[in-house]
C-alpha cells in the first residue's frame, strides 16, 4: 500500500467524535483528550509488557477482557506509574468521570497517562474537566492527538478507507519507544462492524510487525497501550481486508512515529534478508536501528558504515557469516564478500543526508526477513531528556 | 582493595618495557605502541565474541592457544576489521614486523589494531617503523598507553604490587564499549610467575565480574582484546593473591574507562541486590547503564528517578515485583512500597550532579548481586561520533 491511499487530510469514522482541553496538568496547552464512539464498538488491546506497567495498563488489562469499549479518554503530562493502590483508584476515577459526561458505562472507558513516572495523577483536575471535554466533541482526529502529545513535535492522525469502511489511527510518541508487544499510545477507531476475537487476532499479527519494531531509544515505555475499537456503523468487512488496512495503517503510523523520535532529525529504515530466521532478523533489525553509533552515523551524515558490520557482528546468538554478508545503504553496496567495497563516499553521504535513510543487510543464510524504523540521535534527544522532569 | 593500593605513579614490572611513536596512520601524535618482556612468559587472553571480529583477533585467537607471548604491538586510527584474507595477512605482518625488530619469534608477539572499521591497514608505515619503536623503548607505561588512544581523553594505566610482584593494567576505551567475554584493548603485565591454564582461568572469572559489565553506550566493538601476559621474574606468587589483585586491578579498571566514556562527564556505577539469581541481576544491572533516559537524567542531574523503574521493567524475562523493589540514589531511598518516596528532591540533584553516581536497585526476591558500570549520554558522544570517519 501507497501513501496516496490516506486521507489528506484524516477523518474519524462514522460515529466517532473526539475532543482536548487544557485541564491544568501542563502549565498550558491541551493535556487532556477523549475518544469517543456514539454506540458501543468490539474491541482489543495491547499493552507493555514491563513488569512496571503504569496504573491505567493494570486496569486496561481488565476493561479489554470484556471485548467492548466506547471511549478512550487520555492525559499528558503524568503518567500514573509508580503510584501504588491510590494510582489505581485514580486510574478508575478518571474512566468513571469520562462515562459520567458521555452518559454511558464506566466499564466502557478505557483510559490512558502519560508523562513523567512516580507523581501522583492530578485526578481531580481531570474529574472537574470532563463535562467540558464531552461538550467540545468534535469531528477533527488531529483535535484529539494534540491532547494526548508529550514531547511529540507535531499530533499524530492518518485513516484510509477499506470498502466502505474508514480506519482512522490516533497516537502520540516520542521518547521511551521500543515497545514489546504493545506501543506507547495508539488508538485504532473504524466503523468496520467485526467482532472482538478478530479484532484481537488481527491486531496482535499487525503490531508484531508495526508497532513492535519501532524503536526510538531501546526505552520501553510502562504505559504503552494499543487499543482497536470497531463501532460497526459502516457494516461488515472482510477481516482479511481489514488486516491489509490495519497493516498499512500502523506501519505508515510505525514511520511517523520513528520520525519525531524525540530530537529525531530523520527517519532511519532498516531491511533485513535471509537471516536464519524470522527472530534472528528481528534482533538484527532491532540492534541496527538501536546502536548509537549507527545512529550517530545517521545524524552526522558521515558514511562510516563499518558500524552496520559492528550491529551485526554483536547479535552473538545469531547466523552470521561475514564472507556471506551484503550491506546496503540505500542502493549503494558498501560491504560484501568480507570486505567493505571501494563505494562512492560522496553518493554515500548525500544519502545519509536524506531522509528516510535505508539501510539493508542480507545474510545469505536463511530465509529471516524483518524490518526496523528508528531515528537518528541527536543533542535534541539529550536536550529534551536532560531536565524533563524539571521543565 | 582500595585506591591506595595503586602505584602513583603506575609502573611496569620488572624485565617489561613499552614504547609508542608517530608511524603516520593518524595525522600527528603517537599511533603504535609496543609492550615487550626481556624473556617469553606465560600468557592468556579473551577476545571480543562480535561475530564479524576483527583481523587482529582472528590471528590473535590462534596464537593464544600456545599460552605463551613476549610482546604486544598495537596500533590506533584504523582497526583492521571488515578487510578480508588480506587483513589476516597484514595483521600477521604487522607481528612479524615488531618480532624482526625484537630479534624474537613472530608466534611470541600478539597484535591488536583499535579505530575505523573497513579500511586497510597501512602495512608498510608499521613496518617502517617498527625499528625505531624496539629504540625506543623505556619504562613509563603511560608512554605507550598513550600510543593506542582514539577517542581516550588520557592514556590509561594503574599498577599495584602483589607480594613481591607487580602487576601492571594498560588501556584504552572509549567508544563501542560493551564488551562481551573481554573488552576494548586491555594489556596485564605482571613479573609473577604463573602458569597459562592459571592465568587463563582467573582471567576469565575476574572479566566477567568486571570489564565485562562496563558500558559506554551498548555497542560491542569487533576488537575487544584482553590479554595477560605473566613474565615470571619476580618468582612465583599464590593464585588467589594474584586473582584478588587481578580483580581489584581491572575493577578499577572499568571505573577509568566508563568515566572517560565517549562524551562523558561522569561514571554511573550501578549494584543490584537480591535479584532471582546472578543472570538476572546481571541483565538488569546493564539494563540501568544502558537505558538512554537514565544517562540523560545523569547527564542533566536532573531527578527523573522513575526511569530507574523503567528500566528494571523493561528487563521482561526477570523476575521483578514492584511491590518488593527498593531504589536508591546515593543514600537516598527514592521508590519503596510500590510508589515514589517523597524524597529530598535538592539533594536528588546534588547526588546526580556529583562524580560518581550511584544507583542500587534491591529486587527483594532472591540473592542475585551484580555491579556495572556506565556513563552520563551527553551531546559530546553525539558530537565525537556524527563525523568520527571523517574526521
Amino acid at each position: 500500500m501507497t501513501q496516496r491511499l490516506f486521507h489528506d487530510p484524516p477523518r474519524l469514522p462514522r460515529g466517532f467524535r473526539c475532543a482536548a482541553v487544557h485541564c491544568g496538568i501542563k502549565p498550558t496547552g491541551r493535556d487532556l483528550a477523549l475518544f469517543a464512539s456514539e454506540v458501543p464498538g468490539a474491541a482489543a488491546g495491547v499493552f507493555t509488557r514491563s513488569l512496571f506497567p503504569g496504573a491505567p495498563v493494570v486496569v486496561g488489562r481488565e476493561l479489554i477482557r470484556a471485548g467492548r469499549l466506547q471511549a478512550i479518554v487520555v492525559n499528558s503530562k503524568v503518567s500514573n506509574v509508580g503510584t501504588g493502590t491510590e494510582g489505581l483508584r485514580r486510574a478508575r476515577r478518571m474512566g468513571a468521570a469520562a462515562g459520567r459526561a458521555l452518559g454511558i458505562a464506566p466499564e466502557l472507558v478505557l483510559m490512558s497517562s502519560t508523562g513523567v513516572i512516580g507523581v501522583p495523577l492530578p485526578i481531580e483536575r481531570i474529574e472537574a474537566a470532563a463535562e467540558g471535554l464531552v461538550v467540545a466533541l468534535q469531528d477533527d482526529p488531529l483535535v484529539g492527538a494534540e491532547g494526548m502529545m508529550t514531547t511529540d513535535t507535531h499530533p499524530k492522525a492518518l485513516s484510509l478507507s477499506i470498502e466502505n469502511a474508514v480506519l482512522t489511527v490516533v497516537a502520540k510518541g516520542s521518547g521511551m519507544i521500543e515497545p514489546n508487544m504493545a506501543t506507547m499510545l495508539c488508538y485504532v477507531l473504524t466503523d468496520a462492524e467485526l467482532d472482538a476475537p478478530a479484532l484481537d487476532g488481527a491486531l496482535r499479527r499487525v503490531v508484531d510487525d508495526t508497532l513492535n519494531m519501532v524503536s526510538v531509544d531501546s526505552d520501553t515505555s510502562t504505559s504503552d497501550t494499543c487499543v482497536v475499537i470497531a463501532n460497526g456503523r459502516a457494516g461488515p468487512v472482510a477481516l482479511d481486508a481489514f488486516e491489509r488496512a490495519l497493516h498499512a495503517a500502523l506501519t505508515r503510523t510505525a514511520e511517523i512515529l520513528a520520525r519525531d523520535g524525540e530530537g529525531a532529525t530523520r527517519l532511519l529504515r532498516v531491511t533485513v534478508q535471509s537471516a536464519g530466521n524470522r527472530l534472528e532478523a528481528r534482533r538484527i533489525a532491532k540492534s541496527l536501528v538501536n546502536s548509537p553509533l549507527v545512529k550517530t552515523m545517521v545524524y552526522g551524515g558521515d558514511p562510516n558504515v563499518g558500524r552496520i558490520l559492528m550491529a551485526v557482528g554483536k547479535c552473538i546468538e545469531c547466523g552470521v557469516d561475514p564472507t556471506r554478508l551484503v550491506a546496503r545503504l540505500g542502493p549503494i553496496t558498501v560491504f560484501r564478500d568480507g570486505t567493505l567495497t571501494e563505494f562512492d563516499e560522496s553518493g554515500a553521504r548525500a544519502l545519509l543526508g536524506g531522509d528516510p535513510v535505508d539501510l539493508a543487510v542480507d545474510l545469505g543464510v536463511g530465509q529471516g526477513e524483518a524490518r526496523a524504523w528508528g531515528c537518528d540521535l541527536t543533542p535534541g534527544y539529550i536536550a529534551e531528556n536532560a531536565a524533563y522532569f524539571s521543565s
